[in-house]
């Protein structure tokens, strides 16, 4: 591996520099990503490894990134257990036969990934053959709540009513259906360990909704589940959602080796919280790279300080990177991030 | 005062049970309110003190509510002062001439709250006769910030974008628009007390939105200026907004009598943060309540038992009560909770 100081990093090794990559950098902001989405849907690029390989690279052959993350979804994988899913233009993903019974979950396949997710295995391989050690590659997959959330309410929600009342009000048929999503999500997460990702994400994009109390007893156990298996390909694991400042403790029962936070807490409050055995992840504000670089660099420099000194950071944004982010912004913020933690090591080597 | 549990709670005495009031009370899931609103707009309402009074004191007169809140919004302050507001059906708000430059906030008025609100004053008055000292009345008002937010992303938004582009690139005309704002809100607060409000919750609702480094230079002051000069009318002044628990040592700076927390972390572990030297109001799910009764007792007695024995707690959602939430579970749950925190009360007392 040339660069392996996000491997590093996961590992709470000391790093020349501190890593850094962007949750969706792959994405919309680019305008090389543009112009492929421009001929294909969201479903067909994630169906066709080539396409998934060539988005893949997209932002690390522009940016100084250190690590690569497939592109892919969270949600496809329900197409296999048996979900219409569609991304609808301009309205995100819906699902046309959403779970509203226990009938429903007990209808559920469970496919293994070669056979659910035979592309995105495939467009792993790709990249690794094309990224040639440059840098790791990281791959993902939602968390067995946040797959239930969407499955259940058939898209984005405002208030999760419907997931949170199944939940209650079917403990029985919640359990089973968790059983089967993280029977799903941990076999898709050694496949990809298996085809090449030398690192694996847990996107619990919604467990932010629930109180500690219900995260602990009805979300808990099952990310649990995943993040064991992952571990279990010998890669390390990062858990991330947003909205989970209330519970971080709670984050660390995981068992993931880093966590990821949101912008909305001091990073070393939030380390602090989680205790000296995870690393962390995060957590520049997405919408500050839309401010001129004279306010973001401070704002850059505040995570830094509050990180120096201690192994196991691994810069990047506090939630997916937005449509409309000036690129210039992004490779500043990388070539920074680089520059300013180098000199900060050096200071403290003194 | 018959019942004046919810002020003694607000000052951290001690009460004879935990008093309870739920924000947006007066709201959709009400039969009554639906067969006004299918009568009358929103603004309609707002604007017609009799109206207001009837509106207010519907789930007062339906459930065991310790406190009443006088039925208004948090925008309407923004109309006076040169925005063109309205509540489009199924939208939300909109307004037509969002700020999107300095010239647009050195043109906003800062008409007196007498001038500007007078029909939300006299509901005030109407609603005081007729409580007639049954339990206080809360008035309240948007805090700085998140009106700004509104003014300038002209109603809701998913990311926030504009409004925290104009506040880093526009230092100096976002701090006369918070100036603005925060002379209007604490005149509106203060004029609230006076016409017969006995205490006044300042809605951040946007706040949350913020990293804590954001929240320190460009809301907090003006939170503080707005909760200091309702103050200054004798009242008690509750300070509440969603996704805050990562800086909740913060929002004791507002100076606040009473800082509602939302149900993304334990009451406790939120209350120990937060300190003494506040009481604390909430936080159940509002989601809950749409759960089997028997799921929904066991989420209550745990924040009792997480606050008994502590003087200062006020029971509420962590978040307003949702259309859809069924009337019979309102009303159970204001009874379980007198009842649940006198029995506490009396078995620590033996």
């Amino acid at each position: 591996m040339t660069n392996d100081r996000f491997l590093r990093a996961c590992r709470r090794e000391p790093v020349d520099a501190t890593p850094i990559w962007l949750m969706r950098q792959a994405g919309r902001y680019m305008a090389e990503y543009r112009a492929v989405r421009a001929q294909h849907t969201m479903l067909d690029v994630i169906r066709t490894p080539e396409l998934a390989c060539e988005i893949t690279l997209q932002p690390v052959d522009a940016f100084e990134l250190d690590a690569a993350i497939i592109f892919a979804d969270i949600l496809p994988i329900l197409i296999g257990m048996g979900l219409d899913l569609d991304f609808v233009k301009g309205e995100g993903p819906a699902i046309g036969n959403p779970i509203a019974s226990p009938a429903d979950v007990d209808a559920l396949r469970t496919p293994p990934a070669a056979e659910n997710l035979p592309f995105t295995l495939d467009a792993i391989r790709l990249v690794r053959r094309e990224l040639d050690g440059r840098i790791p590659l990281i791959g993902f997959s939602g968390a067995p709540f946040t797959l239930a959330s969407y499955a259940i309410e058939g898209g984005g929600s405002k208030n999760h009513v419907k997931v949170k009342t199944f939940m209650h009000a079917e403990p029985d048929a919640w359990a089973r259906l968790m059983d089967k999503l993280a029977q799903v999500v941990g076999d898709y997460l050694v496949a990809q360990a298996e085809a090449g990702a030398q690192a694996l994400q847990v996107f619990d994009s919604w467990a932010g909704i629930l109180s500690p109390r219900d995260y602990r007893e009805k979300a808990l156990p099952y990310a649990q589940r995943v993040v064991a298996r992952a571990q279990s390909a010998g890669v390390p694991v990062i858990y991330f959602g947003t909205d989970l400042n209330g519970m971080l403790p709670d984050l660390v029962q995981t068992g993931a080796d880093v966590i990821g936070v949101d912008w909305r807490i001091a990073i070393d409050d939030a380390w602090a919280r989680l205790g000296p055995v995870v690393a962390v992840q995060g957590n520049l504000d997405p919408v500050t790279l839309f401010a001129p670089w004279e306010r973001i660099a401070p704002a850059v420099d505040d995570i830094l300080a509050r990180t120096a000194g201690r192994a196991g950071h691994i810069f990047n944004l506090g939630h997916g990177i937005l449509p409309g982010t000036p690129v210039d912004h992004v490779r500043r913020l990388a070539e920074y991030v680089h520059e300013r933690s180098a000199a900060l090591q050096r200071e403290s080597e003194r």
